[in-house]
C-alpha cells in the first residue's frame, strides 16, 4: 500500500499551539533595556525540565539534510522534559509531530515548515520526528532535560507517511 | 584623565575558563545519533539556575550595534544564576567580562571578541558588560535564571576603559 501523504503547513505561534511553543520575536512585544540598547522579547519558550531531578541540557545538533520525498516512519517523545530546537542557521526546517498519546495516533500527525527564523519548544510528551533540515547540514541549539530517568521512547509507525515536497497544503 | 585601553582577545575555551563556557562545537566530540543523521555535541554549557526556587528562561534580545571607540563604564553581574547568550546571526560580537568580586576590578576586565558562531554561558557572578554587538542590529537566544530574587547587581566603574578598534591585543 502507497504510504498516504503529510501535507505541510506554516508554523505559527497559533497552529502549533497543542505541541508547544514557537521561539521567535514575531507576537511578542519587547521591553527596552541596558539603556536602550537592547529589545528583549522575554519567556519565548516554557522549558520544562525538572521532573524528576532534571536539570537543564544545552547541546548542539548538527543533522544531515533528508531527501524529499521523505518516508516518516518513526517518532520519538520524552516523558520527563520539554526539547527546545534553536537554528543556528537561516533555513526553514520541518516539524513534525502528534499530540501526547500511548502512540502517535494515525490522522493526527501533523507537519511544519519554519520560516528560518523560527525555533520550537516542544512540550513533553509530544510525538516527534527528529529535525529534518532542508538543503544542506544545519546547527541547532537544543535546550532540554538532563538527569537521571528513562526520557527517551521511541515507536515505529503501524502506517508511515511521506512528505512529497515542499507544498504548502493548509486545511 | 584619558581612560585607559581594553584590549581584545579572541575568545578560546581555554582564555574563557575563569568566566564560564564558550558554546561551540569545536573542541567537543560529537556523538550520533539519529540513526546517524545527527552529530551530537553534548553538554556545552553549564546551565545554574535552580538556586532559590529559579527556573530556566528564554528570551531573545535585539541589540543595537556600539560604534567604536567604545566606553565601558557600566558592568552587571547575576548572582543567583548563569546567562548565556547564543548568536542569531553570523558576525563576531565582543563579550567584556571581569571575575567575581564585590565590584568589578580594575585590571581584571578582559575583553573578548566570539569567531561569528560562538555563544558564551556567563557564570553566576561574574561581572559582563551586556552584550556588544558589531556592525548591524543582531539578535542573541538568552538561556538565563528566572523566578523570585534580586538577580541583577550593576556597577559603575570607578575607572572606565575604552574600547578603540577591534584589533587583537594577546598578552
Amino acid at each position: 500500500m502507497k504510504p498516504s501523504r503529510l501535507g505541510l503547513r506554516p508554523l505559527t505561534q497559533e497552529a502549533f499551539a497543542p505541541f508547544g511553543d514557537v521561539v521567535q520575536k514575531q507576537g511578542h512585544r519587547p521591553e527596552e533595556i541596558n539603556y536602550g540598547q537592547t529589545l528583549k522579547y522575554a519567556g519565548l519558550a516554557d522549558i520544562d525540565i525538572v521532573e524528576s531531578g532534571g536539570e537543564p541540557a544545552v547541546h548542539i545538533y548538527r543533522s544531515e539534510p533528508i531527501d524529499l520525498p521523505f518516508r516518516v516512519e518513526i517518532m520519538e517523545c520524552h516523558p520527563l522534559g520539554s526539547q527546545a530546537f534553536i537554528p543556528l542557521h537561516n533555513r526553514p526546517f520541518l516539524v513534525v509531530v502528534a499530540p501526547p498519546a500511548e502512540e502517535p495516533m494515525p490522522g493526527s500527525i501533523r507537519g511544519f515548515i519554519t520560516n528560518g527564523k523560527q525555533g520550537v519548544n516542544i512540550n513533553r510528551g509530544v510525538w516527534h520526528h527528529y529535525q529534518l533540515s532542508l538543503g544542506e547540514p544545519a546547527d541547532y541549539l537544543v535546550i532540554e532535560r538532563g538527569g537521571p530517568g528513562e526520557n527517551c521512547v521511541e515507536r515505529q509507525l503501524k502506517d508511515p507517511l511521506i512528505i512529497e515536497n515542499l507544498e504548502l497544503e493548509i486545511p
